[in-house]
């Protein structure tokens, strides 16, 4: 291999030999020097987003799927912050992503230009670890780090400041290309293992059989760690389930069940008041998602005893197969195996109601199908409707912040080209990353999207009430309602080169669901409520 | 008037009481108490916002045309962060804007909620004050603070953490509802006179006559202070210019001209060559928008001497007038007012072309309208065609952060609903904050968009060139090429509400334009180049 020409190139070679073959993308002039060097290096592939936000949530469901860190290519400070909520998603859902963020040559930043602004202060809150280069030899070790970073268990945010300079100044001809991946990274990406007392104290808890709960999260959600759930809940009488919001939850026929737990705080405090145990496997103790006068933050029962197994970033598989080990329960048969539920004789019909959409959205699921939920209110009926649909993912905002879904589903369609993504969005959460339509039509990504068209933030008349602040009056409703003018999601996903259809009815919604799951490609559903 | 039920509402009414009367806003769960207050007090007009990047450039164009700040509603870190690259727009025009970012309730910030992240480090990189409420009792005083903040010239990012349990609980009775508005309000917006020794310093320095230049910026640029300029030009024979980027300059006929430095730094440098002595009044010395290698990041010559008058945030009219004095200028005539052009005999006809465009803009333009111009690459043809308009003010992203367009057009439209706003666009950059579509249709705003349609990031094109990273190759042009799929605005702007035309020939244009600007509302015109 030449010697790189330049630090942009430097990088650009560092992210390939790294595993790092993915960037998403939106350049603006401080970068045009990382650009040029992808047409002189082969191997990135590159995907443009037209708005941050969409970059960054591209990456993030590419490692929920991929499972190894995407790099975006941001443009200084305001582009990094427009591409920040979506960093916030990944960071809960513990996505590993190398942020390339532009700057200004060095001696160009004390100068105080117009897009001037300190970058690395704009990147902390969201990123683990934060690293401006400051010179086109130290660009290797640099990138090389940031990959290391982004890949420790299970997956951060490395944030690497690229000045301009250092970008399209030689690298002198003795640089190391880069010194630090390998074995180090092999190192970095290994889960630590659990310690024995963990697990001796999480099969002491499960001795309270049906009135111990466990709770998994992170990648004990996937299919191996959910059948040694199984196993133990077979042999211990336990109860199984997942956190509310999942970075990728294996659901549906053959996989062990792990019901969600509930949203609102009362639901939940309800589906956790059996338990006097609590074990915790790859999350935190549940919390609410939002304060309420006079509710409690905590949902588990007081008197609960909560014994964590392992953090989401320890080796999950190992711990459960030791306590399933620890229980004798290795070569039992696993409790809570869905079965395949019988083709329905017929779809419902009738006006559009989410019932009916999640029975349809559930006979019609195809295999190893990725559903990308930010349904939102309508999405409430979606979990249970879909538990014993064919085998498939399920991917949430673990963040909380909307506009997650459309960026997401192009990370999990250019992870995983040969499966058939299904974005379930609701209009007001769709509107914040609309740009991921023009997007999905450019890389013509297999993704099926279903906004649903209730033209309101409907999640907030309910929140509204349930934080007590009583019935809404008209300004309130106002500030709650879309349909002044309603969207047309028709018209917006042509706009963006996305053919699309409106449905009002629940046969009609049915042949289009078909149609859209049946062909590859790109559509839009519009479902109005 | 009876004391505030709950600190949401001591908010609403403190803010009332500061003289902010406009919220642009985008809530969510933990806002809506201050929702629910803004139904129990008259007097605040909310605007809705379908993302917060639309939110807080309505905040700037509010402030730059009505010249008192406007309140925000964003949501959580999250939509904070969604507000930010405007808010740095607005930082650097000098906008004052209060930012209320609602906050889980105190107690629940320590469960790390998927929500929760640090607010106060989310703000204050784009924040000059940042302040958390602690209590219902201290939320006037804290409210008060923020509108006083944001009310300091030349006006400032002040940036209120509202947590949840602050909003909802009741205020004590006997709790002051505003100690700090009135007097204190009025001391924090005075502008601070400049001093003696700096005008004699100007003064002395435009003894240089043609070899001197007045570089205006801030409020220099609205007509007494550009009046003023021409007065010192006539008198001493100086050169008067603006700024490249302008929070608000006032133009057309009538007017004194102050022609905006270039953006290029080969066009910029030598623009300032024949200058010795700089006089800055309200700006900071030139330098070039981006680094380039073996190209000056500072504009001026050399060996210029460059002399502050005043600094943005001090009384720029007053030291005009002082220096006018000082060089016994106060009664001469003005030089550089420009005359009206002649109405043209025809209208240019044939293909789009950026000068075709500019000419018919300049005819039609109308009397008072504003112009938010963030047209990048088409809109270098702009400036010297319509320099004869009809009087009107212009306006750019002083931060250089795309996306800024259609917000501050909002903005500026609430802020002066009688006059005109003309939003000239570049496809590129209106893909950033396309949102902002739907509240001009919601709120039937006077806002004309023409978006030049050359279906591809058409700056970076020459960019990539002029830092030195060579001619494009294939996956290089694939990241400055917005043609696959094209963009189609007149569904985009159908699908927000928005009636549209697309346009690909310049007597077509004129119809269309002078169709959009001769009727009240919204209207969008795509200018296919």
């Amino acid at each position: 291999m030449n010697p790189p020409a330049n630090g942009a190139e430097s990088l650009v070679r560092t992210l390939l030999h790294g595993g790092v073959d993915v960037c998403f993308t939106n350049p603006g002039t401080s970068e045009m020097h990382f650009v040029a060097a992808l047409d002189r290096i082969e191997g990135m592939r590159c995907v443009l987003g037209l708005f941050e936000g969409v970059v960054t949530g591209a990456a993030d469901g590419y490692y929920r799927i991929a499972g190894r860190p995407a790099c975006t290519l941001l443009h200084l400070g305001p582009g990094l912050a427009n591409g920040l909520a979506n960093l916030h998603n990944a960071r809960k859902a513990g996505s590993g992503i190398v942020n390339v963020v532009g700057e200004h040559a060095l001696d160009h930043v004390a100068l105080d230009a117009p897009l001037t602004s300190d970058i690395e202060a704009v990147a902390r809150p969201m990123s683990h670890w934060v690293h401006t280069s400051r010179s086109a030899d130290a660009i290797a070790a640099d990138g090389a780090q940031a990959v290391l970073e982004a890949s420790r268990p299970p997956g951060r945010i490395a944030t690497l400041v690229l000045p301009a300079d250092t970008a399209w100044t030689p690298v002198s001809a003795g640089a190391a290309p880069d010194p630090l991946a390998g074995a180090r990274l092999a190192e970095a990406r290994r889960r630590a293992p659990v310690a024995a007392d963990a697990v001796r104290a999480a099969a002491q808890a499960l001795r309270g059989g049906a009135q111990t709960l466990l709770l998994l999260g992170g990648a004990a959600l996937q299919p191996a760690g959910l059948e040694l759930a199984g196993r133990i809940a077979a042999k211990t009488g336990c109860a199984v389930m997942s956190e509310f919001y999942t970075a990728r939850l294996a659901r549906g026929a053959g996989r062990v069940a792990a019901p969600r737990l509930p949203y609102a705080v009362d639901a939940a405090v309800k589906a956790l008041a059996p338990y006097r145990r609590i074990v915790l496997v790859g999350t935190n103790r549940p919390v609410g998602f939002f304060a309420y006068p006079g509710k409690p933050g905590l949902l588990a029962p007081p008197d609960a005893e909560l014994v964590s197994l392992a953090s989401v970033g320890e080796d999950l598989d190992g711990a459960l197969a030791a306590l399933a080990d620890a229980c004798g329960a290795a070569a039992v048969a696993p409790a809570g195996v869905v079965q395949r539920a019988a083709a329905p004789v017929s779809v419902p019909t009738g006006r559009l109601t989410p019932d009916g959409i999640a029975a349809i959205v559930a006979a019609r699921l195809p295999e190893q199908a990725i559903v990308v939920d930010e349904a939102v209110s309508t999405g409430r009926a979606f979990g249970a409707a879909t538990a014993t649909a064919a085998p498939h993912d399920w991917l949430t905002a673990m963040g909380g912040a909307i506009g997650f879904g459309l960026p997401v589903a192009v990370g999990a369609a250019i992870a995983a080209p040969q499966r058939k993504v299904l974005a379930l969005e609701g209009d007001g959460s769709a509107m914040y990353t609309p740009q991921a339509l023009w997007t999905i039509a450019r890389e013509q990504l297999d993704v099926t999207v279903v906004v649903f068209a209730n033209r309101a933030y409907q999640i907030l008349r309910g929140e509204l009430a349930g934080v007590g602040a009583g019935a809404p009056g008209p300004r309130a409703t106002d500030m709650l309602t879309l349909d002044r003018p309603a969207l047309d999601w028709v018209s917006l996903a042509r706009g963006m080169g996305v053919e699309a259809v409106r449905i009002d009815e629940l046969g009609a919604f049915d042949t289009a669901l078909r149609d859209a799951l049946g062909r590859r490609g790109p559509a839009l559903i519009e479902a109005v409520l």
